[in-house]
């Protein structure tokens, strides 16, 4: 049995990860950490939890924040991970981390992202970056492996593009400026905090695009999918928000160097997937949405080709919280400790 | 293991024993019934359940549905499980009922409800109503035993209000005819049967009490009620409907025959439930909601007392699906097959 | 042309009043005062009013906050209004506050509603409580003339109870210590303020009561329907919070002395509200919601009687905005300035 | 005072366009045709317009439906206006209608939208489709004149599309197969007609794309922006529904054939929608979403332009009931009568 400590135990991923580890059988939460709210049992701030998992929430300056554990979850914003990750990796723990902190490998790609989103480009711990790795598993697995101790995260649009991209563009199938990621999300990728424009009244009849200059999981998307096209790939990325509380839907598009029937890119993409249980390929024909991923590690993805204009188009679906956050980061723990991939995550939702 | 039909699978109970079963240890879907769509998969209808339950949906009159099961599930309308059951009885199967059919131990009782909903008074099947079980857990756990072979599941409204108003009933501690349970539904209650008050833009932003001439589940509420208190209970009951999707959340209110604080009435709940693993007592300052027992057979009970009128008021959230339907059904069934109360049942759902 | 300045302009209160002048043929908007915002637009805070109402918002200590006008709102919070009522009434407006300043027009009155909620029991301006008019038109319209110069807004769940009970209070119809006020608001009435249960996920599928200790409107509507039936009158009231936007869903119960039919009820209040042009009574089989009043100033009174129980049950639906905010406060202001009751009221709202 | 009659008035496109008439200073109501519910009152089953339209539904059939008026509305399905149109314009009405019928100037382009609906591909009435304009009244104000009189109103995504890019389109900024619409619509956009995908429980928390292989509005949207830019325009299109009511949120993409700015894009922008009072053009900088525009005729156009690949993106809002739908038919009316564009639209619509 592994024990696990969640630092940021108190947000929608904490939660996400604190629900995921409650049912797996080799893993157990041992240390709940969290600023806010610390001295208080994590069932009172989330009742839903009630009698499964009445732990206290300590602080982070706490002795009981220094516990060992086999695995921490640094499910913080940006720049925690990277000042308290080195003494939970002393300490001998593997650590996942949320956030971009450790998404890049060097401290260029660091920097790039850290300007999008307004953070000092220097990186306090740029000696870890190199043996990170981003928690991509189908793209990633054999690097997640009993020998890694540092993953970093996907962002939760980013995964859902790059699932969504990574097929085409290991086939070298598209132009590599001809990229559009038009992703939607729910609510709850915003997290816990409140902000006007998420209060309800707000946002129930509500939706709207924003970050319009550029939104930082480009980086990560350009940087993934260039990789499996062996050339650089540009992206134009449109971030929106619509009243739903869990789930991403992101419609891809990309212009098809040669052409290719809606039949032969479902092949390519069932091929690239065959060992992912995750993944589900469906054609155009499918009546496929954010509901039937809710709650689930599924990415969805639709695959047609626009024949009159030669235009991949993929529509991908996962739940932000789950594939789009402590879905793959439980999916990226099972392997780096040795586990089956699926542990935990192979259940389906609840409907409707 | 013990295998399991579901008749009437393709609704959204039925869906829920299906979610429910498929994480039982000891009971094994085996044939999955429904009049609609027979011929395809369930996951083709259910595409949240691709990979988990992709079992053919057959025709009540074919000859796989004929198939002996050791538990059989009747997630119909009224008048069908009262014509079915018998024939999966001599099957050696037990039943539990969704509708009303075997709610009632006599035929007058039935026929007094069977006039509410305006059907057809006469019971098909009259000598199976005495060995029938109310299947609230909380009530008749005694009868719930291996010996058992007939379950008539509880209403959603109905078990919410019961659950709520037992320990006070069983105390005798409020007037016969001062009850009111004021009910407000999800959505999901209605079924999965489209109608013009569950289309979308009709119920985004609306709110309304329907059929005030008279529930049917007034019925088992006066029943259980009026067994526990020892007198006949005359029950005021308002059905409403509000933009959730899953949930109940009945407010109680009756008149105390004596004084009380609510110190004392939570005494009374609590040990009233004592034995009773999905049922939570709360008191009036607790921060609880229909979101806190979403996907779970939990029912959240708050109880509180109006000191200026001596006034009982308790605020019962449950799950209509799960406490209200299909987790019931799971728990009495658990029971009559001598297997734990709280097997499949006892997890959280997830948040937000 | 009278002139209007509304005084905490930038809240939902606020709002909804401006929207309500922009259409009103004999009032125009002249002053915008806020503590926050103060010196952007109007419109830049709310765009769906650009090119409607570009007006600058101004500071409350500014000199362009000071500017005579013939009608003032102060759409603030509690105990605001009572310091800044005096220096407007003394430069020759006409004062409608929208909180409990100036509901009650006893010291004591004031001090029990402030107690409720937790403020200094000692009002600031007692002399001008006797002069204040509880501004439910539908009761008080002999004392909302131009004679008047300050009214006290009713609260949102009071309006909506007092509505619904006063033509039974007035016909002495129940037994005053009976009344259950079973009340479900929308999210907009807690106001613009983001909190932790108004944010959008902790929100969407989610119902509860709130402050089972006590809500404040309670002194209000005992006041009002005591005054009516010409005895006290103690209520049991639940404040319960719904996921939609606007609207207000009262469950109103109490014991009638001597039996009554629906239809005598109907006419009683169909009697009382003859001359009310807001009221719409319907009898128990209406298909009626919030949605159909929802923008608009109607309040919709589902009128029925359980025959078992002898009891009196009403149906009550508002825009807690409209009805139960600005709607009522132009209302008011129409009646005070000498205008017709109706103007800038007198229209249905969108649907769906 | 003119005359109007609608047809089809008890769908969501018949209650837009008589909420507007009701407020209209120069038309008038006169006759409500619809063949479900003939015989009733329009307030009964619209309960908002209670005792501002209580005026019978009249079927189709009835001697009361064939009454002369100034103006007729065909709120009708595809394949119906076509017969009816040309009775009416020989009693001398003008006629504006909804759907696909008078869209298109020629029976080849008739018989293309046809085809992709799955109609029959022979247009009724071919004579009368050269006589037709197109109701984009920013794109044909020349020829909505007095001397015209019959309009086939725009569809709502091809409208919100149309409006988006028809200024780049007219200054042949792009490149004519570059341009990809990506729309989400509300789920009033497919109307009141029930249908499990908008049945509230499957909807709520639900968004997915639709009719991929091709939806009917990409010909609209490709022969409107060929026009303006002087070349055939291929467009992709993908068409969303999310749980809003009201609202469509168009993302547009085209790449521009010379790098712009944003500013020269914005530029470009103001002055093509300059005598437009129902267009807004926003930078990217805006915080401008959807409900913005809900209840109104406006479209608010966010214009920006990724400079790494040089490409245009446009995010358009509209409400699809009524710059979608009613507004638009109501703005057409005006300059068809010969009344200023604006009237009965110039207002804003509420908020929250």
């Amino acid at each position: 049995m592994y024990t696990a400590k969640v630092i940021g135990a108190t947000g929608y991923g904490g939660i996400g990860i604190i629900e995921l580890l409650l049912r797996h059988p080799e893993v157990k939460l041992q240390t709940l950490v969290a600023k806010e709210s610390a001295g208080t049992t994590l069932s009172s701030l989330y009742p839903h939890l009630l009698g499964f998992c009445d732990m206290p929430v300590v602080d982070p300056d706490s002795e009981a924040a220094q516990e060992p554990a086999d695995i921490v979850f640094f499910s913080t914003p940006d720049r925690v991970g990277m000042y308290g990750a080195r003494a939970e990796l002393e300490r001998g723990a593997k650590v996942i981390d949320y956030s971009g902190d450790f998404r890049a490998n060097t401290v260029e790609d660091y920097a790039e992202y850290a300007r999008r989103i307004g953070k000092d480009p220097v990186h306090a711990s740029p000696d870890l970056l190199p043996e990170s790795v981003y928690g991509a598993a189908e793209l990633h697995r054999a690097d997640l492996t009993p020998a890694r101790r540092l993953v970093g995260n996907p962002g939760c649009f980013a995964i859902s593009c790059i699932l969504g991209l990574a097929p085409a563009a290991a086939a070298k199938a598209f132009r590599a400026n001809s990229v559009i990621c038009d992703c939607k999300s729910g609510i709850s990728g915003a997290g816990k905090k409140t902000a006007a424009a998420h209060h309800y009244p707000n946002r129930y009849d509500m939706m709207n695009a924003y970050r319009l200059s550029g939104h930082q999981h480009v980086c990560e998307i350009e940087r993934e999918l260039g990789k499996l096209a062996g050339a650089p790939v540009t992206v134009t990325f449109t971030a929106q928000v619509v009243p739903v509380c869990r789930g991403i839907m992101s419609c891809l598009y990309a212009d098809l160097l040669e052409p290719k029937t809606e039949e032969q890119m479902l092949e390519i993409y069932r091929d690239f997937y065959k060992d992912s249980p995750f993944i589900r390929v469906f054609p155009s024909t499918a009546s496929i949405g954010s509901m039937h991923v809710r709650g689930t590690n599924y990415a969805n993805l639709v695959v047609s080709v626009d024949p009159r204009t030669n235009r991949l188009r993929v529509v991908s679906y996962i739940d932000n919280l789950m594939k789009g956050q402590a879905g793959s980061a439980c999916q990226a723990m099972n392997l780096i400790l040795g586990l089956p991939e699926t542990m935990a995550l192979d259940h389906p939702g609840f409907y409707p």
